[in-house]
């Protein structure tokens, strides 16, 4: 996979995308991910980004050429641009999935302030992702989160392959309760089936409470699923 | 506001909390925001937080003792206690808006791997917290977005008052498109009725955008939007 990261926080990705899963995955040469600032491709001498907004309104717009200038020295044949914005296309695992497994060059341009002007939008972006529905600082934080999903997708990037698949969410379900030592924990205990060895009745125990967390903590995922099992 | 953020990759929060508006919420003393290795509370020798889990199953769970010891020396009678994890709740603004108005102590943990021993979850945890429904390789990015997302909303944070409200989500459509200057970019000319000056007819034109915007990108949106109009 590879990536060109744009924002006017550089530092905001750096570190996060540097350690850990991500930083291996670029370690191993499975993710290649270049991180730039747009200031570089800003046109005037003070290299700003915004300007006020035509029609009035509250606070700064993000300028047209910076973002033109930069995809265009960035584009490839088999780029895909994409812009991190609240007004996005709802991230969610299907289309992390799609974007993985597309496998192509993505450009990440990063909305700040009140928003982008609609030309980037309309006549240079592929794309727009939001990450969920709720009003961030910036893009930059956004494009983080689409880049730590996606790399833990790519072949070789996980210890184990099952794992990138058996989350929740891959199954419709949120994933029933884990636990690990000690067995007892100030008289809290272990779920005494998990120590039974019997594995069919694990299964059933863990599906059944997978049942019981979604219907608590997400309800809205369960009519998706019974309609899923139906097919 | 005050949180304390326990995760075992504090590299990864320091850097995106300390630059832009975040970064000067604190420097203006409007955000107190402490970032803690959880490892500092791991009690064997080799500092481990994780182990196998019980009843079979990939990857590994986060142990218990380390997160109790943690919130037992961090907690106060204000409290509360979220985990970052895909099982949890879905952020959504709404929630933002009530996690930021509460203005307690929070103390954010972070889970990673599999998952955490769900001792934690029953007895440790007020609430649980997902950022949407994908996954990541671990929660502390998660938590970068849930304490951006609060802090914006704190009085005095933002330049502008206003810009807190009238976004995204917060009125239920998405935002119009917007433009700066030039007014001709390349012969792409910015919508002439924004250059008009009649400020009716830009609100109204605004609000046809943003319905056709939310209904192309976000139709999920519309329904309870049209039904809170209603009301």
């Amino acid at each position: 996979m590879d990536i060109d990261l744009v924002t006017i926080f550089p530092e905001m990705c750096a570190a996060p995308l540097a350690c850990s899963i991500v930083g291996r995955a670029q370690e191993k040469g499975l993710l290649v991910l270049r991180i730039h600032d747009l200031r570089q491709w800003a046109t005037d001498k003070h290299r700003s980004v915004d300007d006020v907004p035509y029609g009035g309104g509250q606070g700064m717009v993000m300028k047209p050429e910076p973002f033109f200038a930069c995809v265009e020295a960035l584009r490839r044949d088999d780029t895909r641009v994409v812009l991190m914005t609240p007004q996005g296309q709802r991230l969610d695992q299907p289309l992390v999935e799609s974007l993985a497994a597309a496998a192509t060059h993505l450009i990440i341009l990063c909305g700040h302030y009140e928003g982008v002007d609609h030309r980037v939008v309309e006549h240079l972006v592929d794309m727009e992702i939001s990450i969920g529905d709720y009003i961030l600082t910036n893009g930059a934080i956004a494009a983080n989160i689409l880049i730590d999903a996606m790399t833990r997708l790519i072949p070789g990037v996980l210890g184990d392959e099952r794992s990138a698949v058996e989350e929740s969410f891959s199954h419709g379900l949120l994933e029933a309760p884990c636990y690990t030592r000690p067995v007892d924990f100030r008289g809290l205990p272990v779920p005494e089936i998990l120590l039974s060895g019997h594995h069919e009745n694990i299964r059933a125990w863990k599906h059944q409470r997978s049942l019981e967390r979604t219907a608590q903590n997400r309800p809205d995922l369960l009519p998706q699923t019974e309609s899923a099992a139906k097919r």
